[in-house]
């Protein structure tokens, strides 16, 4: 995937040999020689990855990189921490800080190139649920990246593939500290283990004996239960080649032996939070397109959904031949409750009215708020006596114990009135069947409400 | 990325061949020996790509192509079709069925590789997109992959990079037919006229003098504006290092020279198609979250939105420091119009007032349909004198107007009360406003209805 890598570096020539580099491998570069600058750049969202030089005066490189990861709006970019010296402490300031990764001048061009390509192409793959979670901001629907960057990425259920007994016991011990640990030696059995075990991240040592874990990284990332796991491979420094390969094909981290602890545990956490970074993203999407069918004061479907979902049962021809039934429910008096114990006791009467229909109804039935307070129901395979039978029922329910308004410190009687009808063979489209109920419905307030009555025969 | 390779053949050694070449590049493989039994597998998801042999007994693979392509549970995975023959007319035949390419027996390694990476890593992107489009199917929202995968991939805005000038009269005679077409010859000036352009599709030679049409295409990837934008470079046979460099950094297909016009005309057919598909999936995830925060009836914001924005106001501190003014609209006997004229005349009724709201508001003013028949409007930055001229503004032309019913073939006579209001300093939330707006328009009622009245000072 090309893509746009700001360079972030106060000296010129530093600059100058990276935008070489990239240039000849077909990315397009733009350059910043301080922290304020990059930051400036990130938040105007001109580029997709960030090479970040540490020593800098002023802001330095640890900063910059805390900033952007804090922040909602470059939260998303992956960093590469640039450096000269290779001292652990620095390694580990700079993931503490946030980094996704790290280089050591001089740049070892396999290293730059594989890791860059292996960030962006991570980046491309959330690119577009970010800007749909953007996109639910813009309508209102609360800040889902604010969310998202606050994760901590601790508490995590980890997976440790690793026959290795010493080293399978310190990194699960490190882990444990923060996260729950599953150690698996079996790479056979560990591919199964995966697919049941729902874990946020899955460790993978590339020195099995007898087995090529990267086959294993590859089955994982292929599989559809575990494809969405963020993968960390564990080698030695000399399996470079297979290093590479596996970022290539979408392994996200890997960590060189000996472990040492403390990167160990920031490298985990930085993937953690990049998961659930995306896991937010796509839950805020989720909500905000169930929203739309949804009834807010209620949480029953919406008469959107109604309308859908009705247009289906009669456009496609299968449904078509199966019975259908339903059931037009109206609040009796619900005007008098609304003037004489206020809106927000109607509300509260509308919401157990809600509560005690969807009590009563099977999950295959759809219970609708219609309007004001009327509600629909739906009944797939019903006939009309089954249907007036839970019709029957729901009203005996409602009439039976009053409701509780003013915060449970008055109770209202309610009843409500029922009209139930069903699909016919002559029925061309669903306005139909619940005119018919309507009508029921009718006869059911004028013969005295509190009452269930079915459509003429 | 890693992926699940469907290979698609009768012949066992075929089947056996490729997944030992595929096996050894880490993908994950899965095998049918027909095409009914391929359909099956893709139908389940469970396979990234596929590769297909086109000569099977009983269903051929152009016909197992086509069934995919126009299936909307499957359009969305590459088709790779594998051929002994290399007949212009096979070739054909192949992308007219919907093939997103050809791969020639005996099979080339890095043609088959570099195109199922390129492929996978093209369908990765669009994954995410594809589940949240399906999961508003799941809603009730309409199917929008049944309207993606109904895309003819025609009448598109291409844009053609090509400096000889023989060549491209040549290519835009034969796209001319179907698409419009912009030719330029100076590449320099391409990344300003695609970036303007809003092009379907770039065709980019990489045979252009003094320039790396290569390095075009990865500018044009990298662009915000751009990169959306299929690419499909234009190239000799002899160039495959450049091809394959190109499709490795997210370029969408290639055309070798001398372009065969009907190959031409197919690739760039398929690419608007695939480009089509994201797009409507895309608008079909965006409407679906639009809808959350919109009233069905009037296009209105709904309550939800309202509530959204005034906590909004109100959490900011920048936003709180600034004027906003409120209005509470209730139309006057709605009831009344209900029961004499039916509900049907009701709903037009509201939704004719509601365009006129909108008319005579701003653009960043927030309109919402707040209940029933009133309706919430939100003037940000505006006192109480300016809101309350805007309020006896709106009910001047309710009242100014009789509204249409019927369809058109009765007139009812409108009116309207409003109450207005605006933010004080000792405010601590959005309900206090709205308050004292409420108690306005239950003034408005009191004095006789067709009224403005604001807060008490």
């Amino acid at each position: 995937m090309s893509a746009r890598v700001l360079i972030v570096d106060d000296l010129f020539p530093n600059v100058k040999l990276l935008e070489t580099k990239l240039a000849l491998e077909y990315f397009d570069t733009v350059a910043a020689m301080n922290g304020p600058d990059a930051i400036a750049i990130c938040e105007k969202g001109l580029c997709d990855i960030v090479l970040l030089d540490v020593m800098m005066p002023g802001m330095d490189g640890f900063e910059v990189c805390r900033i952007l990861k804090n922040n909602p709006l470059t939260a998303h970019l992956p960093v590469v921490m640039v450096t000269a010296l290779d001292q652990p402490s620095d390694r580990l300031k700079g993931l503490d800080a946030g980094a996704d990764d790290f280089l050591t001048k001089p740049i070892d061009d396999t290293a730059l190139f594989s890791r860059v390509r292996s960030l962006v192409r991570l980046k491309a793959v959330t690119d577009e649920l970010r800007s749909r979670a953007l996109a639910s901001r813009e309508f209102g629907m609360g800040d889902p990246l604010a969310l998202a960057t606050a994760e901590t990425g601790l508490n995590a259920s980890l997976l440790l593939v690793e026959d290795r007994r010493g080293s399978a016991e310190r990194m699960a011990a490190a882990l444990g500290q923060y996260h729950t640990v599953t150690v698996e030696a079996d790479p056979q059995a560990a591919i199964h283990v995966a697919a049941e075990g729902n874990f946020d991240l899955v460790l993978v040592s590339l020195d099995l004996e007898g087995f090529d874990g990267l086959r294993l990284c590859s089955q994982l990332r292929s599989l559809e239960r575990t494809r969405q796991v963020p993968l960390i491979m564990v080698a030695e420094a000399h399996d470079r080649a297979r290093i590479v390969r596996g970022l290539d094909f979408g392994v996200h981290d890997y960590l060189l032996r000996p472990v040492d602890r403390n990167e160990l545990v920031a490298r985990v956490r930085t993937q953690i939070r990049r998961k659930r970074f995306s896991e937010v993203l796509r839950s805020a999407v989720q909500a905000s397109m169930e929203m739309a069918v949804t009834d807010g004061l209620t949480g029953l479907h919406n008469r959107r959904y109604l309308d859908n979902h009705l247009a289906g049962l009669f456009a496609d021809p299968r449904l078509r031949e199966r019975p259908v039934a339903g059931l037009i429910l109206d609040i009796d008096h619900f005007k008098a409750i609304n003037d004489t114990y206020g809106h927000e006791a109607g509300d509260e009467v509308l919401r157990t009215f809600a509560d005690r229909v969807r009590l009563h109804t099977r999950t295959i039935d759809i219970v609708a708020r219609y309007g004001g307070e009327e509600v629909v129901i739906l009944l797939p395979d019903a006939g009309l006596a089954e249907a007036y039978a839970i019709a029957e029922r729901i009203r005996e329910r409602i009439e039976g114990t009053p409701f509780q308004v003013h915060r449970d410190t008055r109770s209202v009687a309610v009843t409500v009135s029922i009209g139930v009808a069903n699909r016919r063979p002559e029925d061309v489209g669903p306005g139909e069947m619940l005119k018919r109920a309507d009508l029921a419905l009718y006869r059911a307030k004028a013969s005295g409400r509190n009452r269930v009555e079915a459509q003429a025969a």
